[in-house]
């Protein structure tokens, strides 16, 4: 087991255990987060594993309520949040009661931001059941929907009380999942620790045989790493933007591809396409986003584009990337693994140069 | 001109003078809230001062576009925050653009609310039109919108950047407007000052004149006041509940109408009906009702209930509020003019007698 914590306003605690769920009744009631319970969920997750989580609870004696939404991101908006809110009024949820987010990112988001103005907030605990979402979402508060416009563009920032991270649902879940989110973890190894990327270069076979012992380390380590950058920076006003390393054009990636492209495999393409740029820059030799590649492939994940994407929607993309100030967005590179530098001047011809080597057209 | 400071987090200061929309552009130039500045009015307000604001800001040179909605508490949904965020993503709002919440209580909720959500929260300037929205929304962050279900069921905390209180603006509408606020003022000096009490004894005539001095006087009090409650608890937890003072039957009556009763309207009677609560409950004489009475009076407000509302309706209502732990509402009572008390074991039946007399059937 590992225990992480997060230094936000207010701070909370990251749980990380295999099998942490068959406790979770006894927790809850110790830490007394809720009078009730409103267990979030989507109609993927409801029907592998939400459904019997929830006959433990019960069993437990712990009160507690189910609540559902269409699986995917399309469920992602403000009429299922108001939705959701209804059920919990008409089930007579009032300010004591808690809500537990138990899903992937998309439910996370759409529990929090729930939580965050169900009568102007209330307690909120995450289970996250993917790897993207224990690595990545479960640290940052980043909560909210999107907008026939674009994504995440009605949101907050709200913490929870408490993170369960159970990587035992893990092998529920289709192994491209788990790619998705084993992106984000190089990424962390990119941007700040040269260890855990040694660490994923030796041990990316037992990882893919989702054995306890590395996944309880590099989740921890994702976790801690995340946990160091937000605290500096709640807000995302200078530093947190570090997390975007591989993610600028990975989002143009997904966007372009009208987000048929899955978010860790636009991501990894997107790492390798930084890395490029930071080599073009002269901060890097060709080794790095050689390793880089390597390790990418050897976690199964793509370092080209599998999809023909106009390099045009990338950079229309780009250029109303809402995270940039005057029209282009600084990118996050590296000058060597675990070390970043911001660059705001990357030559436009040289974003399109690279995003054509991996595969637009 | 007054200028009161509100120790939140993060704090913000309220300006108070007669006229002072004549120099909100400088202004806002000179403190720079954001690159760019949405307006966000009711469709009343928008005819009656919004478009003259627009176009003076405008010849200013200040970047600003203005959004409206229509007028009235039906508005208050979900649906109208996601129309107005819509319009703002297609007019190219961006973390750095501000809201400008111009009107009552309705705009003052829906464009707080719009703005702690947008893009997780951009900066929010507020010029509140209306007495009440003067006195009572100016401070304290509430924010929200209402659910089929009830009154801001969804909602957030979230702290204006800086309020601009132009009493002169008052002059624009009708004197029943006034009073609605006004029934806030008397309330500041129910629970909190013996001697804004008494200045309102003393000056109610000029007060309905809308003179400029005592118009700022109140203001000021009635701001210092809710200021001085809601520092000393952001978040609802204890003391900010004595400003429920006469709106927890107030709100009761409010809902038993159907809304048809105005708010000020309905808690002026509310304070009745907790006054006369305090003196069954043996805390204060006689005496003290009659001058809450004949106060409220002299300021055109009701003492009694002008409709003939159900006390079933009322008695089911306050078993309902929100507010309240154990499904009966905790009711602030006075000892005396400015001093109140807490009482959790308010008998129904003598509810239901105050209400009686009050004019419930």
């Amino acid at each position: 087991m590992k225990i992480i914590k997060v230094r936000t306003k207010p701070a909370y605690e990251i749980e990380i255990r295999g099998g942490l769920l068959t406790d979770l009744a006894q927790d809850l009631k110790d830490r007394g987060y809720g009078d009730r319970y409103f267990l979030i969920t989507d109609s993927n997750v409801r029907q592998l594993m939400a459904e019997d989580l929830l006959e433990m609870l019960r069993e437990a004696g712990l009160p507690v309520e189910i609540l559902s939404f269409p699986a995917g991101e399309a469920s992602k908006n403000m009429a299922t949040v108001v939705e959701l809110a209804r059920k919990m009024v008409q089930a007579g949820a009032d300010r004591r009661s808690a809500i537990v987010a138990f899903g992937g990112g998309v439910t996370g988001d759409i529990a929090g931001f729930l939580a965050s103005i169900y009568m102007r907030g209330i307690a909120y605990i995450q289970i996250p059941t993917t790897l993207l979402a224990q690595v990545d979402s479960s640290v940052g508060g980043k909560t909210g929907v999107d907008l026939p416009e674009g994504k995440n563009l009605l949101g907050t920032f709200y913490q929870p009380r408490r993170v369960y991270i159970d990587y035992a649902v893990l092998g529920l879940l289709p192994l491209r999942e788990i790619r998705q989110g084993l992106a984000e973890v190089v990424k962390y190894g990119m941007i700040k620790s040269q260890r855990l990327f040694k660490y994923l270069e030796r041990h990316s076979g037992e990882i893919m045989q989702l054995e306890p012992e590395p996944l309880e380390h590099i989740i921890a380590e994702s976790c801690r790493i995340k946990a160091w950058v937000v605290s500096k920076d709640e807000k995302e006003a200078g530093l947190r933007r570090i997390l975007n390393f591989g993610h600028t054009l990975g989002h143009a990636f997904e966007a372009a591809s009208a987000w048929r492209l899955p978010h860790g495999e636009a991501v990894a393409v997107g790492m390798v396409a930084a890395a490029k740029i930071s080599e073009k820059r002269g901060l890097i030799s060709p080794e790095i986003t050689h390793r880089l590649e390597n390790l990418l492939t050897s976690l199964g994940l793509p370092v080209r584009l599998a999809l023909e994407l106009p390099v045009s929607e990338v950079l229309t993309y780009l250029r109303s990337d809402k995270k940039a100030r005057s029209q282009w967005p600084v990118f996050v590179l590296v000058r060597d693994i675990g070390e970043t530098v911001f660059d705001p001047e990357v030559p436009e011809a040289m974003v399109k140069e690279v995003a054509e080597e991996l595969g637009c057209r």
